[in-house]
């Protein structure tokens, strides 16, 4: 087996935050680290072995094999066009909501997309064993070595194609994102009645574990579940001085009513 | 100390299913059951030491002193205007969301609230110690036995009044059953498109192992938090089929943006 490919990253995010030093760890060297906001590039590569920083996106003397673009959506293509790259480079981005087209116009032939799904925090560790990752490529080799990366850190990889990685983006948008707004929401309730939001947990754990378990449609429980009218219209009084909460409340409400009765 | 007061419960749903035999576990005595639906009173006597089914809401030869009604918020009411019950019997609700008022017409002065609060399913077995208690009740006696009775099952019992329970109950419903929803959409999502619910398992324990420890507001990600509106736009467009789902991505990535820049 030829030795490991080294990796460069463009972008030093949340994202890169973890997923550059998980790759370090397993043996690849990441080289280089490039990103618009220098400090940001500087605290990553001090998170790596051997790294260094990158001042502009010229990386035609680079010893990498692999340019992992780990920046914001809106700047993918920009650095895409912008980017010079060595021989037989492979450039990737890992966006869940971009197409692997978006890298269609990049110095290089080999193109492809490496998509962990989670979510990223600087200050929250991750393991990324547990984190599906998901490759697509323009190219065999590429498909290949990606997905070989991918299995030296994480248990489960697959190969899907743009589209169904957009239908996953905006699955884990609800799964993730709002599911995260309605605890919040619960928080700011509970605020504006001088309650912890601590009272909540266990009620909170309970109904991820059985939705986990059996399923969210079948663990759906509540008044908007039994069509219990009396309780939705009371609690929509109740949050009627806040007309957007109480608005929410209802269309949520409908949406339970209607998967729940077709 | 006295000997443990006995205990008769009306209703057998969910919530009976799971309290009557942790009282009974911890030296309640469980004497009484009642449900409009036979079947259930019966099923529930079956998992007690010594209950019997009741056929009606004639209570007034019983030994219990405490009678809680485990029924539909619907027929809290009617319940409580019906029974008939022994002297000094303490009658209370288990509802977040009805008032103690509700029980203001039944035939004893003695009316409490025990409200756990907790998602309930007969199949799920749950451990009761970490399940907050609501007490509440209009009586000195009544409020200090029912409070020492949810403390032999619950490490967490609080005294609260009817507006702060139905606060909390409002909260319950966005923190459990919305959020549960959440789960359900993504589910549905990764199925039209032919996916499985198994891949998102990762991202939703990480999200509320996060939303637990640093709090909701402070772990909200996604778009909607960015403002990356060219995502959203993309989301809604790809949800367009299903007007109601693009409908409620719209409104609750609103809501996400409205909490993060006021």
């Amino acid at each position: 087996m030829k030795s490991n490919p080294s990796i460069s990253f463009i972008g030093a995010g949340h994202l890169a935050w973890h997923l550059a030093p998980a790759l370090d760890n397993v043996g690849f060297v990441v080289t280089e680290v490039y990103s618009r906001n220098r400090a940001h590039a500087l605290a990553l590569t001090e998170r790596l072995y051997q790294a260094e920083l990158k001042a502009t996106l010229d990386f035609s003397t680079s010893k990498s094999t692999v340019f992992i673009i780990a920046a914001s959506d809106d700047a993918i293509e920009e650095i895409a066009q912008e980017i010079i790259l060595p021989d037989e480079a492979i450039l990737v981005h890992t966006s869940g909501s971009q197409p692997l087209s978006i890298l269609q116009f990049a110095a290089t032939p080999n193109i492809g997309v490496f998509y962990p799904l989670q979510t990223f925090t600087k200050a929250k560790k991750v393991d990324f064993g547990t984190i599906p990752i998901f490759i697509e490529s323009n190219a065999t080799e590429a498909q290949q070595l990606l997905t070989s990366i991918a299995k030296t850190i994480s248990k489960k990889v697959e190969r899907i194609g743009s589209n169904e990685r957009k239908a996953l983006h905006v699955a884990a948008v609800f799964a993730s994102n709002f599911t995260n707004h309605m605890l919040s929401l619960s928080q700011h309730i509970l605020q504006q009645n001088s309650m912890s939001f601590d009272l909540l947990k266990p009620l909170i754990v309970e109904t991820i574990n059985k939705a986990i378990e059996i399923g969210p449609h079948n663990s759906q429980t509540g008044p908007a579940k039994r069509g219990d009218n009396n309780i939705i219209s009371n609690h929509i009084e109740f949050l009627n001085e806040d007309e957007k909460l109480a608005e929410l409340y209802q269309l949520i409400s409908a949406s339970i009513a209607a998967t729940h009765t077709s």
